[in-house]
């Protein structure tokens, strides 16, 4: 294969279904391509192509020498180490613009909406190229996974638009529940170790200088959690003495209450009562209606490091 | 008007006509919006208004506090000196991706074409929003200035198509006519003083921290710059002394006999040389088959410069 398209580190459902699609597509479009990933699947991307029969992309973490379109992100730190020894042809995505830049013209579509997958579904319709049935499901799930089924603050209505296309190519009569299962398997947290429940979701910003990693746990019910949370709280601040961090943040979002604890060990507990208002106590906070890291708190701890 | 939208630092046709036009489309999408440019026209910008009835942008040259989108760049040396205080909603453009970063989501269509017209055409159609007749015009005639009526390097099909479509709908009978009228003008240099002439179409480049300067000027026949060309050569070393550049080069292309004289100042002479495989004589060399700064000499001597 002569053209990889991945997404970010630690792969989240979005990254994995919008690589195994942009492949799709660009191979309908005329060109030689397969997915892959930077990492394993989690327990969720595991029930998203086992449930609609998708294989998984290879795991790849090496790009030298090869030509890539990115998905779901556009930052340095996302992107393999050996980015800058790869011919970078695209970037599909959905966050702000990082600090990616390239030596050639490149392809990007990059919009402001929930998921790269509703990006992806939109390229689909403007070639002109049919969505496969168990592509729509999985592109369906993605976006149900990223805006939290319709509730983060990141959710547009482009997002709930292609939703209602996606489950009906995909044959799906309840978005709802097909979300809610999803979101069940995300929860468990039996027999995963820590760190893995630390890292499921995690990504290490440079905010003014100062390394920050922000990890998300995204849970039907807080006490889903309650078993683990001491253990939780120990390993972020193990991790981020390995990793020489100013702060580690772990959101355990509620999606039913709508909120987030967040788990805290920092240099300076300053900055979340800067970025949020609330003072943390035990080293935790409630955020209420926080649900969003992208678009709620990435953007506020941003303003609090400036 | 609470959106601006502008292209880079001495604009070009496609900067001016790209405002223009994405202005129209997405105040039909429902923006407040209004088109502007970082300075004054060029004599090819204000025949191609003045042909087809459209006004001119606002030269607008600071954007704080101001929503914007950026069209024909995403490097901060071509944008304006505050963009870091503007919040940017989106780039539209077909180089490649420069150091522009934002700190929220945003939209962007960039694709490896010849002209950013290219994407705001379809842009038009992905939108089903109408492009008007004097619109139409204007964006045919970037198109046209950027790929040098289709000899550039850097034209795809997708230039050609869009174009097509443009002359029916602008009413154009003869796209090579219009052409030719257009880089006849872009070609006149009686009565424009020097640095004018140097600036018409010039950028700073970072290249592996040397500040290279690159002008270029296209015209029908060299032999329309033989009176001015010692004056062209001053003029640039004075250049590299106001503004401390590793190098300027000047490119004099002649769109006929499709080529580039290249006119030289540099610390180094022999990055021309590393580059392009030329030897400079008296501060100046002929590359045979170089139309395009972005495609061909861009790349080229930042390879030779790392
Ligand atoms: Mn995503
Ligand atoms: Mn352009």
């Amino acid at each position: 294969m002569s053209i990889l398209t991945f997404g970010h580190k630690n792969p989240d459902t979005d990254s994995v279904c919008a690589a195994i699609a942009l492949a799709d597509l660009k191979k309908k479009l005329g060109e030689d391509i397969a997915p892959a990933m930077q990492g394993e699947l989690t327990p969720e991307s595991k029930f998203v192509l086992e449930k609609f029969g998708v294989a998984a992309p290879e795991v790849v973490t090496s790009y030298a020498g090869k030509d890539v379109y990115l998905v779901d992100h556009s930052d340095l730190a996302q992107s393999p180490d050996d980015l800058g020894k790869a011919n970078i042809l695209g970037i599909v995505d959905h966050h702000k613009l990082g600090d990616v830049t390239t030596s050639q013209p490149l392809e990007c579509w990059i919009w402001p909406v929930g998921c790269t997958c509703t990006v992806i579904k939109s390229m689909y319709n403007f070639f002109n190229v049919e969505i496969p049935q168990d592509i729509a499901g999985i592109l369906l799930c993605a976006i149900l996974s990223d805006t939290v089924i319709f509730k983060s603050a990141t959710c547009t209505d482009k997002d709930k638009a292609a939703c209602e296309d996606l489950a009906k190519i995909s044959g799906v009569d309840d978005v709802q529940a097909l979300g809610m299962d999803m979101f069940k398997v995300k929860s468990a947290v039996e027999g995963t170790p820590i760190r893995d429940l630390v890292k499921r979701d995690y990504k290490d910003f440079d905010m003014s200088g100062n390394k920050v990693g922000i990890g998300q746990l995204e849970v039907v019910d807080l006490s889903i959690l309650d078993g683990v949370k001491a253990d939780l709280a120990a390993d972020i601040a193990t991790l981020k003495k390995e990793g020489g961090h100013h702060s580690i943040f772990l959101l355990l979002t509620d999606i039913i209450k709508e909120g987030s604890e967040v788990l805290i060990v920092s240099d300076d507990d300053s900055v979340i009562e800067k970025a949020f208002g609330v003072k943390p106590a035990d080293g935790k906070a409630w955020l209420d209606g926080v649900m969003s890291r992208k678009k709620q708190v990435v953007p506020n701890l941003e303003k609090a490091f400036a």
